[in-house]
């Protein structure tokens, strides 16, 4: 499964944004919201999706053994860690907020400053991060072909003798790519059902689109199809050293540019922030306001906004946890408190 | 749901080993084996499992935000973390080698010394252990406290309005105790099944009875149902400074031993011995035999047992992973890297 249908470009959805700004919220029709319903997963290759979540959960992806994709982007918490900065190897701190992995799929790039293509170019990433999983490619691809179990189902799903790396990210962002949320309130009004939101959350709805928001915030992940400055307006104060774009691009005008998150169950991925530093919805949404649109929210303003946010969770995937695969007596046996040999490297 | 049927008294499965051991093999009557058929779980009380199956999952019972009962018990890995010593909070290694939760319900104590005398009194363990979860129950019941979807929760299965620590160690317990694995190919052996099992694996299990192993190792668990001595003929060389059974009862006769491990799913809970110092059921079986029966098996016997071992994995739980309820805006918000205020509290 690959990327869905090209995300809006930034052009349109400024477009789409001068049309909200400009119209009364009563005036705009169904059709032309800046927003669309988010769409079931399609599953072309359940063997494949299957595979995948057994990586997800494996924990011998990881140099200690103890740590999985699932650590940080943790399922029963809408595919985030809630914390501010995650825990990598050894306990070192994150880098960066850990994004949801739900419909992750949508996004127009990998990674905040988006250095990764799509979500088979991500997935190597934190294998071989040394303050994530600290492992290395070769070490992970060395495991899994010790395991008789995952030799045969790699065998059957990729028609190859041999595992490789590309087999394994292939397979996780398979996987990934079957995370998204339909069905969330908001979904169920866009389609037609009326009665599906409130009428607070309507106003926050209509607030969203006439005080801006939704320039960014937009399409079907409500967020994910563009990237933007963080401190439009106004500077964003934070310690944290995140540069954003210009570390890919190269170019200081892209300093502090961010891939624009999904909205998408938000109520479930505090804290907020390429650092997380707001804790609450009302926090961000207030920051938000200030910062990027250069509008102080009325604390009645916000409540809306708020209550329109939490509409936006959608149906959690619903997933049976994988039995993995046993090693066999050939599989190298993870040690968390191994001497690191080299820094960054076992 | 409770402890099942008293496990077999020390006496009692000493009686039935003698008999293994004074009959040829082919003389047992299938009843007078000395391992029983596991039962599934009866689940009488839905709700309360599927709130102990939340906060069996819930790393915000951890000091950190990180850690959750299945980091060290994980139920995609036979209910273990497959490494000697577990990593806890802040990455502190774990005291001793993390046994499986898997038909735990079984056992006649918890912990490898048998400290907590059921799985409710185990559980509130690891949340307050410095080295591991590193919260206090204070905490954690103030966590849950602020969290609306547990409110109503507790309130619903336990009918009472303030949520307290008893509950939440009865609802883990009571979730524990469905994580049961029937149905191994030996149950199916077991109850009349000759097919199920090879005579390779046969032959593991007349050795298993016929050399002394099922004097420890017997009931439905094989195993968990006594203390014994590691190192009864020759004495168990390790660095490991855990001394068993005598930190509880004082005796300095109990120095050394520890519960008998269940040997289902054993094929699944490497590496094994109370410091995890075997990595292989190889060399787990050559080292009990030498140790515990003063024999040394030949490569074949070896082989033998370790194949009637690898008949003893059952069906696995399926867990549908949880939607854990989202924190409120005055849930205490976790940071894995804050300053430890005093040692081993936050």
């Amino acid at each position: 499964m690959k990327r869905n249908p090209r995300p809006l470009s930034t052009a349109l959805a400024l477009a789409l944004a001068s049309l909200a700004l400009a119209a009364t919220p009563a005036a705009v029709a169904a059709d032309a919201e800046p927003i669309q319903p988010l769409e079931p997963a399609k599953v072309t290759d359940p063997a494949k999706v299957e595979l995948g979540k057994k990586l997800w959960f494996d924990p011998r992806l990881s140099r200690s053994g103890f740590i999985s994709c699932n650590s940080c982007h943790n399922l029963s918490m809408g595919g985030s860690d809630n914390v501010a900065a995650s825990v990598g190897d050894r306990w070192q701190k994150g880098g960066i907020n850990s994004p949801t992995v739900l419909n992750s799929v949508l996004n127009i790039a990998q990674f905040w400053d988006g250095r990764a293509k799509d979500l088979a170019d991500q997935a190597g990433g934190p294998i071989a991060n040394p303050i994530e999983m600290n492992s290395t490619h070769e070490a992970a691809v060395a495991t899994l072909r010790s395991i008789p179990g995952y030799v045969a189902e790699f065998k059957s799903v990729y028609k190859v003798e041999a595992i490789d790396i590309q087999q394994i990210t292939d397979a996780l962002a398979t996987f990934e790519a079957t995370l998204v949320t339909p069905n969330s309130r908001f979904d169920q009004w866009l389609k037609g059902d009326k009665t599906a939101i409130t009428d607070v959350e309507l106003k926050g709805y209509q607030l969203f689109k006439t005080s801006g928001c939704v320039a960014c915030h937009n399409g079907p992940a409500v967020g994910g199809n563009m990237f933007q400055k963080m401190g439009v307006v106004a500077e964003y104060k934070t310690n944290h050293p995140a540069e954003g774009r210009s570390a890919v691009t190269g170019n200081v005008i892209d300093r502090f540019t961010f891939k624009v998150p999904t909205l998408r169950n938000v109520e479930l991925t505090y804290p907020y922030f390429h650092d997380g530093a707001a804790q609450t919805l009302a926090e961000a949404v207030d920051i938000m306001g200030r910062l990027q649109l250069g509008r102080v929210y009325s604390a009645e303003e916000n409540a809306q906004i708020v209550a329109f946010l939490k509409t936006l969770t959608g149906d959690q995937p619903q997933i049976t946890m994988p039995i993995l695969p046993v090693s066999s007596d050939q599989t190298p046996r993870p040690d968390p408190f191994a001497p690191i040999v080299a820094p960054g490297r076992r």
